[in-house]
Formats: structure tokens, sequence, C-alpha cells
């Protein structure tokens, strides 16, 4: 099941992306996808809905994040051995683990904007996902059992406020916009091994990060086991999980965004992002 | 106007604390105290109240954290000069900017827990502010405008998670109930002066941390300020302010919490908080 969120910003309505292609309207069905609808039984109820008997929404609609209400935007750093080489840093002991403002949430095309006195703007595709039901001290045998499903992230950064302007990385990660997410939330029975995707991410047309989960260092499982060790985890919450080799920060001269650079970005199974970027 | 949650965790009801030192029941006036509540309208509406005609609650009652729907719990490090110093550290060029998960927040006499695991759980009495209406890029002479009001946070923290088990702080900082709030969310127009408010907290009786807000580093005013270039600060959203010396980790030998204990704490004119700790 795809679940989406569409309408205009701050008044999206649930939906799903039905076999036929069309988006279906599921609001009187659910209220939002929320942690609630994301629960077991929120799922099942929605799996066993007739989606082929839901109202049609006309093409070309905008779509928001594929998650209302969320709790806890959680990101994990330097989670690819690549990566964090380009980085110029070893993969670390323990997952890094830092939090996005969720105020940075935004839909999967939507613009994203360079903050003021932004002078290295840079990009992360990211595996996301979803906690569906509470977790709290779990076992790495039970963990899988509480992640609803998952979606594309775009880790937007600005590098020298995450790192060159005092103490902890939130500073560089939160600005509105900052997390596009979707275009989809995939339940996770249609991803038989969320560690076996491919992802990709280009600027203007040329590519930038070419990976795949396969070379998480902390794969999904261990982070829900990990982290539940830390905070609790409620549904609705969402974990981004690291990215892999290729951002600006690491090219040999650093490549970072300005307004008007494009970005797209797509994972197996999870559909494709398209960002603008504008000045704020 | 001193506002309260009271109740059960997890199904609080709005209140506001009389000048008869009873507490009444807001629900007929508000569905709760969150974002829309503490913006200048619904603040408005509850000054026009007459409180000496709501429902008295009786005396006993749990009280939970005073606001309800946080988007963000931002926390601000080493901004007391005389802390920094107890913990080795200087104070930084520009605010220490680190978040707190949500699902750490409590009432203020809740039981605080001691993960499993936890060698160096520690106390930080603090003066947190709630935001009223929405800030970005807001000027320094127009920071006060979007404050709603004050209360006292603990800012519990355990220091191996948060020092000693890679990256940033955020993995000491979110446990539950890390973050007991209240009792009491004090509106700004009773709080004359934010920079003059002594703190204090005692554990199991003895006095560990004495001091004034005078000597915060960065001031309310300035972190509203600060913060809105970062990111957007929504209705509803705490940021807590730093703690003054005193906390166990700068204590010679170093002292930290363990299950029993008892920690007490207060700021002027916004009340004090009682936990016990309990392990988890």
């Amino acid at each position: 099941m795809k679940l989406v969120r569409y309408g205009e910003r701050g008044a999206e309505k649930p939906g799903l992306l039905h076999v036929d292609g069309t988006i279906r309207d599921l609001s009187r069905v659910v209220r939002d996808i929320d942690g609630k609808a994301l629960s077991d039984e929120g799922l099942s109820k929605l799996f066993w809905t007739d989606a082929g008997k839901l109202p049609i929404i006309p093409e070309g609609v905008r779509l928001g994040a594929p998650v209302a209400g969320v709790g806890k935007l959680i990101a994990i750093g330097l989670n690819y051995a690549d990566h964090a080489e380009e980085a110029g840093l070893t993969v670390p002991p323990e997952p890094v683990v830092f939090m996005k403002a969720t105020s940075a949430i935004c839909g999967p095309d939507d613009d994203v904007e360079a903050p003021r006195g932004s002078e290295k703007l840079d990009w992360e595709v990211e595996l996301a996902f979803v906690i569906g039901t509470r977790a709290k001290y779990v076992t790495l045998e039970d963990a899988m059992d509480h992640v609803a499903g998952y979606m594309i992230c775009n880790d937007v950064s600005e590098r020298s406020f995450q790192i060159e302007r005092s103490g902890q990385w939130v500073k560089g990660k939160s600005h509105d916009t900052f997390a596009p997410l979707g275009p989809w939330l995939v339940t996770k029975d249609e991803i038989k091994d969320p560690q076996a995707l491919d992802l990709w991410l280009n600027v203007n047309g040329v590519r930038r990060q070419t990976g795949t989960t396969a070379t998480m260092v902390y794969g999904v499982a261990f982070l829900v086991h990990y982290l539940s060790q830390f905070m609790t985890l409620e549904p609705g919450d969402i974990i981004t999980t690291g990215t892999p080799p290729g951002v600006g920060m690491g090219s040999r001269p650093p490549k970072f965004l300005h307004a008007g650079d494009v970005i797209e970005l797509g994972i197996t199974g999870l559909g494709s992002q398209r960002q603008v970027v504008v000045q704020a």
C-alpha cells in the first residue's frame, strides 16, 4: 500500500496510490495518515478498504509529506562507510543520532529554501522509516514489528550551520523545507528487504549520489532496537537512516546548492522527489 | 495567569491556578493548553474568562506538563558561564542548541526514570519558555512578542549516554521522563524580567544548584531571535535555556542520581517540582 497526503500545505487529506495509478481519497476511512492510522489496527482497516471504490483525485494535485503529526524526526549520521570516508570521518562504534526539527518537514516536490546567509547547502538522499507501534526497550528480534513502512527523505543540510556555528548538528538540519518526505509512505509488506534498495540523487540532471542500502552500517531493525534504548519511539515518529556517498561537502572541490538548482532523487520501490531551490 | 493541565497521564485537561489557590477547570473554555490556546487571541480569551466562576478541581490532583502538542523541545547548552566552567568547557561564541525528544515530557512531580544501564543520571534546573506565535527570522526587538510564558524544566540528563556513546547529545537527553515541565505555565505578563529569577535545586534535601537567570549568557529574547534564524519556532514549542552551576557531573567528586533519590527544584514565581527517581 502506498499512502499519500494530498492538497494544499497545512490542509492535506489522506489518500492512497491505487494500482491503476490514480490517487484515491481516504478521507472517509481515516482522519489522516498519522500515528493512529499507522498502528496494526489502523493499517489493517486500510488494507481491507476497497480502494477501487474510493473517489479519484484529479491528476497534478500537490503531495504533502505522507505522515501527519510527527512527534520526532530522528536522523542517523555517518551510516554508510563510504560516506563517512568522504566526510573525512570514520564509522562510529555506535550509531550517531541527531534530530531534525519537525517543522522542517515538507512535501516531496516542494521548493527547498536556502536559508538567509546559507553558504553550504547540501543534499542527502536517505531511506526513512516510520514507526507504527510504540517501541521502548525493543529486542533486535522484535524490532521490525514496530515499523509501519518506508519513504524517501532528502536530509537537506546547511553545512556551515551544522558544523561551524558552535555545538550540535541540529542547527544545520532544521530550516523549513529541510525534510522533503515521500511521495508515498510504502507499507512494510511491499518492501521485502529494506537493506537491498538502490538510492540515487541528481542535481541539475547530473548524477551526484548512487548507492544501495546494502552498504548501510546500522540497518533498520538494529536502529529500532538501538534507539528504543535511549528514547521511546512513538507511532508516526520518523527515522531517516543516513546517506550514501556523493554529497556536496564530500566533492572535490565541494559543490553546494543555490537558488534555481533542481534536485531529483529516488529509491527502489519508493518513487522519486523533485525540488527547486529558492531563497528564503 | 498560571495555566495547568491536570489529570491522569495522557488524559490531562486544561485548567488554571486561581488566586484563591484552587485549580479551576478550563475544559469548557479551551480544548487544551496547546499552540492554539497560547496565541495572542487564545490567551486573550483566557484572560477575559471569569476564573472565579469556573469549576473547582479537588486538591491533590496530578499535574501534567502544562503544554500539550509540543512540536519541538529545544535546549540550550552551556548558557551560564559558571556552569560551563564546572563542566570543563568555555562559553561558546554562539548558543549551543540541541533537542530533547518530546516523548521525554512529563508532569512536574512525576517519577523520573533511570534508564537501564544508566551510570551518570544528572539534574539541571532550567528556565523554559513557550512560543505563542510563529517566529521565523525575528529581530531581537520583536523577539519577546513571540513568547507566551515561562515554566520550570528539569533537563534530566544521562551523562554517559550524552557524551560517551558516539556523537550528539540527544541520546542522553531524551529518555521518557527526562523533561518534567511545570507545575504552571506562567504567562509573560506575570514575569517582569525573565533575566532576574532565582533558581534552586535540592537532591535528598541537600542544596545542589543555586543560581540566577541574571548570569545567563544568552537571554530569552536573544534566543528567540537566534533560533528563528535556523528554524521556525511554532506555537507550543518549548525552549529550555540552560542550567546554572551545581550539576552532578560538575561536583568533585561527581554525584549522580539513583533509584529512590528525591529531586526538588524551583524558580521565582514559577513554583516548584518534586520527583522521585525510579528504575526503568
